[in-house]
């Protein structure tokens, strides 16, 4: 059996190859055709998409699975619309491959610029939703890189009618369908093989929860754009203005509580504590939000004890943790020691506090006086994203289609010879 | 032993990241006294640096090492003379940490945009050559990178002796000294224990031959910036220049042999080779370079036949593989599977097949009508550059201080929440 996955798993990564090849060469047309027929495809088989969708959740039902995953797996009609919507999105944005910058001459008389490519083969392991299926395809087909994905096994008859519709837009457009390869098999081996692909698959993408992620980057012969955790943090200065301050802490903490950019510590200026920790009190217990404050906080308001284990935990949850710091440099010093680099905010009115916070915060988002909840690919402006990295080398924070690609040396000369 | 030797990592480790921090945040001009202030160090320590040198000299001589060997290990005046010169040309380079770009204003009213940062923590691996110490040292240094360097145990005194100039230049300019460390034991353990320091070191850069770069990539737990082989190409278009041809032809074979943008295979289009082949064969013969052609290419001139194992070896020698291509496909495909993804350069005058070429051909530096051996830092106009890398994420090609760097998100807002 570990043969045959091995032989199977060898053949997709040399079919992507190829494909790669083919498509890394495709102009923005075809690629957006393709895109807007994949659209079509999923559009026509909806009914198709759905009965198929109900073995999944039946099944899921079966094992007794919670409502909560039932529902993530669930191919509804609006999510059908999305998925289609997202594709013409995808479609409508500008083309990052072939794009030429900073062409200059040298001495020598070459000149000498850089060229924007895709970056080849891309393994996105991810885990139940099925629309994941749609929206990294689109991403890596647009920035011109084959895709390999490996969706849940819960999810695997939805994921595979998905495929199916994406390979006839490939097709439809005359673009190889292997393109993009949905992983067939749900036996567990076939993600080990797939993260040792390193002669097939130029970067691995894992979309899920954390556990999936640690197995992910530890296993990997393949380079991993990934992001483990969001321990995010607000620091609300000696001059932060209070009203900014409360709403931004409340939108970072409440707007949604299991997203990786929500605020999860909130560090507070000596200085202004005696005024505002009462008020965020009153604002979070309002919310049903548990707090969990160090000595000094709760000398000031009633909550629980935070524990060094707090400082280093994101709850996913209605639960915040708040530490006084004397000053912005003990902020920066709590930030850069339990900080997963993820998004850190600072909330004040003194600029030359914003200058230092900026340079001295090592995240991959740092924010002055704005909601840590804007640390994502279409707030940003990159039109859709297909992860955030907290990694430092390749790219930082939310991904979108510049983050698939990477930028090759282009010369060119008239006979030049180097002296 | 070994316990020591993982010990005393941790705490260079350590010592590293804490100086990184300061580091990152420190102005333009402390670094440049900095650099200044080491090269001024090298100078005065002129005759003390040159009779460590001799106990390595000595070394070497005794261990029988070849001359070559021991001649790559001298610190001769004018090598001291150069590496202050290159201290002090880093020091004249723009600084790229800390610079914004794309910032923009995004629908929500935040502005979104991107700043330059170092990476953090930087080792370096490299073989014999003491001025590497320096010209790693300084190019981390300017782009605010502490650095551990870990030279070869031949240069072992050389190194102690540079690395307490640099120490003292940072010390005088106010830096901390552990933003360069010489890691100082020879015990080979050590590579083991800085390949392992994932908490302290972001990314590992080796420098030396194939057997140290493969060591240091299959082991290292840390992101690897690397080029393993440089396999380069050029091909000779059925509408190349036939003067060009022969003129770049001969400078990317002959101008160095031992350099890894040395071309090592050349491919001919099939109506050019009756013409070609013979004024090629005459100019290399008179060079002494030894040619070795596949069947087609044996037809037209006499040399050795070329095997399999050809085309896959990098000779650094001089020695030159010739395959004759029915087409530009035929010879993207040959590149393609064949490349070491380092350099390849097309000689034509037709621009449709430059426009192909540059697209489809997949290596760090493509060319038209320029000598392979242009691609380097220099010749780049990155001022310098500390490797090359044929890998795809992050940096491809020629590595100066923006390969050093990574862009985090900033955003700028007024008490901007997400809704």
């Amino acid at each position: 059996m570990t043969q045959e996955i091995k032989n199977y798993m060898q053949t997709l990564g040399k079919q992507a190859r190829a494909a790669a090849t083919t498509l890394s060469a495709a102009e923005s047309r075809q690629k957006n055709d393709a895109l807007h027929k994949i659209a079509k495809s999923i559009l026509e088989q909806r009914e198709h998409l759905k009965s198929e969708n109900e073995k999944d959740l039946q099944a899921a039902r079966d094992k007794g699975l919670e409502d909560a995953m039932v529902d993530r797996l669930a191919l509804k009609d609006n999510t059908i619309d999305a998925m289609a919507e997202g594709l013409r999105q995808i479609a409508a944005l500008p083309d990052p491959v072939g794009e030429i910058s900073d062409l200059k001459y040298v001495p020598s008389g070459i000149q000498v610029g850089r060229m924007r490519v895709p970056l080849g083969v891309i393994g996105i392991i991810y885990e139940s939703r099925p629309n994941v299926t749609i929206d990294a395809a689109a991403l890596c087909l647009k920035s011109g890189n084959a895709t390999l994905l490996r969706g849940g096994s819960e999810a695997i008859h939805s994921n595979r009618a998905l495929a199916a519709c994406i390979q006839a837009g490939l097709l439809d457009a005359r673009l190889p369908a292997e393109c993009v390869q949905v992983i067939e098999t749900t036996d567990r081996a076939a993600v080990g093989e797939l993260l040792r692909l390193k002669d097939f698959v130029d970067v691995i993408i894992p979309r899920g929860g954390k556990g999936l992620i640690e197995r992910v980057s530890e296993e990997s012969l393949i380079p991993v754009i990934k992001h483990l955790d969001g321990i995010c943090h607000v620091y609300i200065d000696d001059d932060a203005d209070a009203n900014k301050a409360l709403k931004i802490t409340f939108n970072s903490k409440s707007q949604r509580y299991g997203t990786c950019n929500t605020l999860e510590t909130l560090l507070v200026a000596d200085s202004r504590a005696n005024e505002l920790l009462p008020l965020i009190k009153a604002m979070f217990d309002k919310e049903g939000v548990e707090l969990r404050g160090c000595d000094r906080t709760r000398e000031i308001i009633q909550c629980k004890a935070a524990t060094e284990e707090d400082w280093k935990t994101e709850y996913l949850a209605p639960i915040l943790s708040i530490r006084i710091v004397d000053d912005m440099e003990a902020a920066i010093r709590h930030i850069n020691r339990y900080s997963s680099q993820h998004t850190e905010s600072i909330i004040t009115q003194d600029i030359s506090k914003t200058r230092r916070f900026m340079r001295e915060v090592d995240s991959s988002s740092v924010m002055v006086n704005a909601s840590t909840r804007f640390a994502d690919g279409f707030e940003y402006g990159l039109g859709a994203e297909i992860g955030i990295s907290t990694d430092k080398l390749h790219a930082r924070g939310p991904v979108g289609l510049e983050g698939l690609t990477s930028l090759k040396f282009v010369v060119f000369g008239d006979g030049h010879i180097r002296s």
